[in-house]
């Protein structure tokens, strides 16, 4: 039997390091990030536009999922990777990052009766797990650390994630413990629950535990010690501030960085905001980091730019396609990458900032999956020159060149 | 010199011909349905896609691209093919079918203050042109007969069209003859100012004249014998009535026929929203027509689908992939079509109805893409084989087998 992970070569200078996953849709070199398709479709994107743009594995939501077109579906079709038409590695959340910003979101989408529930609490969080509404329909729906396995089974990925209590970025000591406990008791759930059932697909299913304990250098700590403890195919860094908050990310990073074994693959939950964060968690030893941000920073017309198009300054990352100063340029968004929109889908003819701004401005489709296609290559070709870089121990070189 | 226009085969049994039109971005196989591309691209899709799709000519509106982005920028771009990165032949229809449908415009999009303009006229035809305000400002914009061809050579397609007046599907005689009577002066400034313009791009710029005449047979004769009198080089057909009444359309085609010259484009202008109406207008001897109906059905859902799926009935020519008998559907949307969603990217793994159904229902913007990439390849493949059919004089054997 092949071993999951692999750590081909460590960085002397750093943590960075390199890796293969092993799946059964395929291998999957590391440090990678990993697009977000949440619904089964990383947003205007095809399977044709993902492997071009170099993606290895993509993820979904349990959560959403769950909700449509629910998980039973999902399994009849032949799991997830079948059903979305991708035929690699894939992953899913388990929820617990939806539920915890489930509030948010009913007041973004609104539901029926949103006036009425205003101000009342919609999660129910206990010991047994966690009672939600749908953002959809209102419907209550019931999430416990079994049957947010038990619906990651059905979806089947290749690598499901325990079910988790996350944390806010601010939260206060006691409400982190809390949370970090639960999510330890739950933890434990999932492995006993995930071990004792038959295999739904004909591939194996890898299930990660993730680490909480908010900003709390002692509650990290503990709960480092206790997730890697269990017999989980992966360790995560969960919690609001992870990827969101990158100074905390990276003091976080620094207390767990001697606790994280160095046989099992090692994932921070949300990290992938701008190209430079990534570099960040690489020299922590990471192998794995998805975040929504690309794809709708680039529907937002926020399109990335290396430092060769200007983008050396770590606030000055990107270009706001929808600007004034681009109605008349004629060149490509960046001549670096190597992406569709900026090298043309027949490799002559890109297509220019001028021609992505009337897009946006004119809020046509097009826009957006051309801008999302550049902004998915972008990151993916940092995360290859980063992996060149590390083979040839320059990672910190490369770091350097990006974050002047 | 390349003559612009040649006839390859003459059916025997019907009008149904093909031809050639050769234009300096590459030519053209008639007969051949024209995607539409308003604001310059064709929705959700991009070049390869209609290059993938068969697609040969695309469409731009003088109207729309004169709101946004202006010609004036199109013109500093290269010109409207390269400025959407399709370098291959394009069309703009001159602006008056959208001055003609504009009070819906405002009405469905609103503007500012669209509540005070509401029942008032927001659009004024004069001998001089017509005078309307923008559904995106409700700023006023005047278009002339001359200004209307200005815009079309600085937006620059191989195509462009005389300015018209379109009329109602119902209009009465009087409306219908003081339209008729504007459209044939207008037609002849539209000629006139053509000539004497030296040309702007590199590439010649080929005028159409525009038949009108509402529904009744003598204007239409009397519009056909003046419009063709002048020196264009194509006639189309208009008014609301083409494409949007077929049952008109058939008879308007049967006056016309004999009227129409052997050796030049001839283009009904709205025809393409069924699979059906091709081989009705190409049964008259059309050799070019366009509509959005392909593109609009799809994103909501509306499916084209073939004999083989079970689209025999005039009546029953596409499915609603909204629809619950699809949620579990594992098969593609139709096995005789050869898009890429039915036939997979690869060529090997097509999207499901049912992974269809998910993305329309959540609506994913990928969703509307594989639909609109299905819709406009169906009808391009329907017009591929309606083509090698008249080469083989079998089109009226086709037909039989598309209409039973």
């Amino acid at each position: 039997m092949t071993k999951f992970f692999e750590v081909k070569h460590q960085s002397k200078k750093s943590g960075a390091r390199l890796g293969v996953i092993h799946t059964d849709h395929g291998d999957i070199q590391t440090p990678e990030f990993m697009p977000v398709g949440t619904q089964a479709t990383v947003k205007t994107l095809d399977p044709r536009d993902l492997n071009e743009a170099g993606a290895q594995i993509i993820l979904g939501n349990a959560y959403h999922l769950h909700l449509r077109p629910g998980e039973n579906l999902i399994k009849k079709m032949g799991g997830l990777a079948k059903f979305m038409n991708w035929h690699k590695p894939t992953l899913t959340d388990s929820g617990g990052f939806q539920v915890f910003s489930l509030d948010k979101e009913f007041e973004v989408r609104g539901v029926k009766d949103s006036q009425n529930l205003r101000g009342k609490s919609l999660v129910k969080i206990s010991e047994n797990g966690v009672a939600f509404r749908s953002y959809l329909d209102g419907s209550w729906h019931l999430f416990t650390p079994e049957s947010a396995i038990q619906i990651q089974h059905k979806i089947g990925a290749d690598i499901i994630m325990a079910f988790d209590q996350c944390t806010k970025d601010d939260a206060p000591l006691q409400e982190s413990i809390e949370a970090m406990e639960r999510t330890h008791r739950w933890a434990k759930q999932c492995v006993e629950y995930h071990q004792k059932q038959k295999p739904l697909h004909k591939y194996q299913q890898r299930l990660f535990g993730i680490i909480q304990g908010g900003q709390f250098k002692d509650l990290r700590i503990k709960s480092a010690k206790f997730i890697t403890s269990l017999p989980f195919d992966g360790i995560a860094i969960g919690g609001e501030s992870i990827g969101y908050n990158m100074e905390i990310t990276e003091k976080i990073m620094t207390w767990l960085k001697p606790l994280l074994p160095e046989d099992k693959p090692r994932y921070t939950m949300g990290v992938g905001f701008s190209p430079f964060d990534l570099f960040a968690v690489v020299e922590m030893g990471i192998d794995m980091f998805d975040c929504v941000a690309p794809t709708r920073l680039a529907r937002n017309g926020a399109l990335y730019i290396s430092p060769k198009a200007g983008g050396n300054i770590k606030n000055k990352y990107r270009i706001n396609i929808n600007n004034a100063e681009f109605i008349e340029d004629k060149g490509p968004i960046d001549p670096w990458c190597d992406c569709k929109t900026c090298k043309g889908f027949d490799g002559k003819n890109f297509f220019s900032r001028s021609y992505l701004h009337h897009l946006l401005k004119t809020n046509e489709i097009e826009g957006l999956r051309l801008a999302s296609i550049h902004n998915v290559r972008f990151m993916l070709k940092v995360m290859e020159e980063i992996r060149a870089a590390i083979a040839k121990d320059k990672f910190e070189k490369l770091k350097k060149d990006w974050i002047k």
